[in-house]
């Protein structure tokens, strides 16, 4: 482990560049190897949001996941196959450490917050320094782009992955103060049914890409189809105290 | 109403000032007129944090807080006192957008999430336009801080006001998978019994100042004292789904 390198986890925020922090946007403009998750022959969200800030000469590493909705999540194989992808991630960076070159990897988000870098930050845990620098959640881009505050006073707020199961999500918006539902994508109908069964439909509003140029606030009522990309997020605005 | 003027609530971050966002730093550096919450007599967290950014020159409007702990919340005095309060802020404010001058309000963390930038907010509609810059959340400084991902899979996120009362800890602090306990101030002997109740005192940290120069992070269950600032929080990392 060579000490004077560092991984870098870098939280890009929730879209719009200018939303990346001032050290995420020095360290991606100085640094030598970045390293970022997409889809097979996708260019990436992550990659594409630093565009113009890289340094010349930079070395890029494209980490394409092997399965994203191919295989069903309860199925031994797909966990296998995120093992291995990660194991070999992991792998990919340490070349460039033991090389003496830090890494920056990119995130959308925060990288803490349901983000894939945490996989490779359990592994390299011994192997390399790593450092995280924290972002501006994708779910707080959401609510901004709603222009009202998500939490009031005493507020509890609830976030909800919609790939639980629909009694999961019933159980979950019970006696809610302010919730977000994320990872929505193909679940919409389901998160729809468990909002209706707890009365939350006519409060719920949608967002898809939140600060981004393509953004879409609505409310969830008036959204007649069902399509929804993987990152876009229901809220339900709390209502509590206010002076 | 002039509608070539603004009023931004921009989020700083966390703490460290490198956390602010690009287009948050920008805003302040560029503002003709900075406003700001403080307690009387102090300097103000968010002043001292955007010190040396400020244009020579800049108006400064310190809007200082009537009451903090001196009454109790469900004192119905507390609340006329705040709303006077924000009646007035927004007054203050409203002089400068007449005179033409766009104003940027400082917001520690992320002013839509128990900010008290939401009650300017709410009072400024229909007078100036508003744009809130989201920042990386006092939250997610202390999550970093504790160098662990809050959230894996689906786990579900909590967020929970100290605030509440002592059987609604209790209740909220059921079957949760990942949480994060805001507000502690003197509410901390309150929240530390109803972790207990709950079983989770052994997988609860404690984050004090997280990604400032003062940060702390322990374990709970080896802080010996009750002494905690009113921003800090209690961790319980989700144990989630990770391949």
């Amino acid at each position: 482990m060579n000490s004077a390198v560092t991984i870098y986890g870098v939280g890009l925020g929730p879209g719009d560049p200018d939303l990346m922090s001032v050290k995420a946007a020095r360290l991606i403009g100085n640094a030598r190897v970045i390293a970022h998750f997409r889809k097979p022959g996708r260019a990436g969200n992550a990659r594409t949001l630093v565009e113009g800030l890289l340094a010349p000469g930079v070395i890029e590493v494209a980490m394409e996941y092997p399965v994203t909705t191919e295989i069903a999540l309860d199925d031994p194989a797909y966990n296998d196959s995120l093992r291995e992808f990660y194991d070999d991630c992991v792998q990919r960076l340490l070349v460039h450490a033991a090389q003496g070159r830090d890494v920056a990897v990119l995130c959308e988000g925060d990288p803490f917050l349901y983000g894939s870098f945490m996989h490779l930050h359990s592994r390299l845990a011994g192997k390399a320094n790593v450092v995280v620098v924290p972002g501006i959640s994708g779910m707080s881009g959401c609510w901004t782009a709603s222009d009202r505050p998500i939490t009031f006073g005493d507020d509890v707020l609830s976030v909800v992955p919609a790939t639980l199961d629909e009694p999961s999500l019933r159980e979950r918006f019970r006696d809610i103060d302010a919730l977000v539902v994320m990872k929505l994508g193909r679940n919409l109908p389901k998160v729809r049914r468990a909002l209706k069964a707890a009365g939350l439909i006519e409060r719920a509003v949608y967002v898809e890409r939140g600060t981004m140029a393509a953004q879409k606030v609505m409310r969830l009522a008036d959204k007649t189809d069902d399509e929804a990309p993987y990152f876009s997020v229901i809220l339900v605005h709390g209502q509590g105290r206010r002076p």
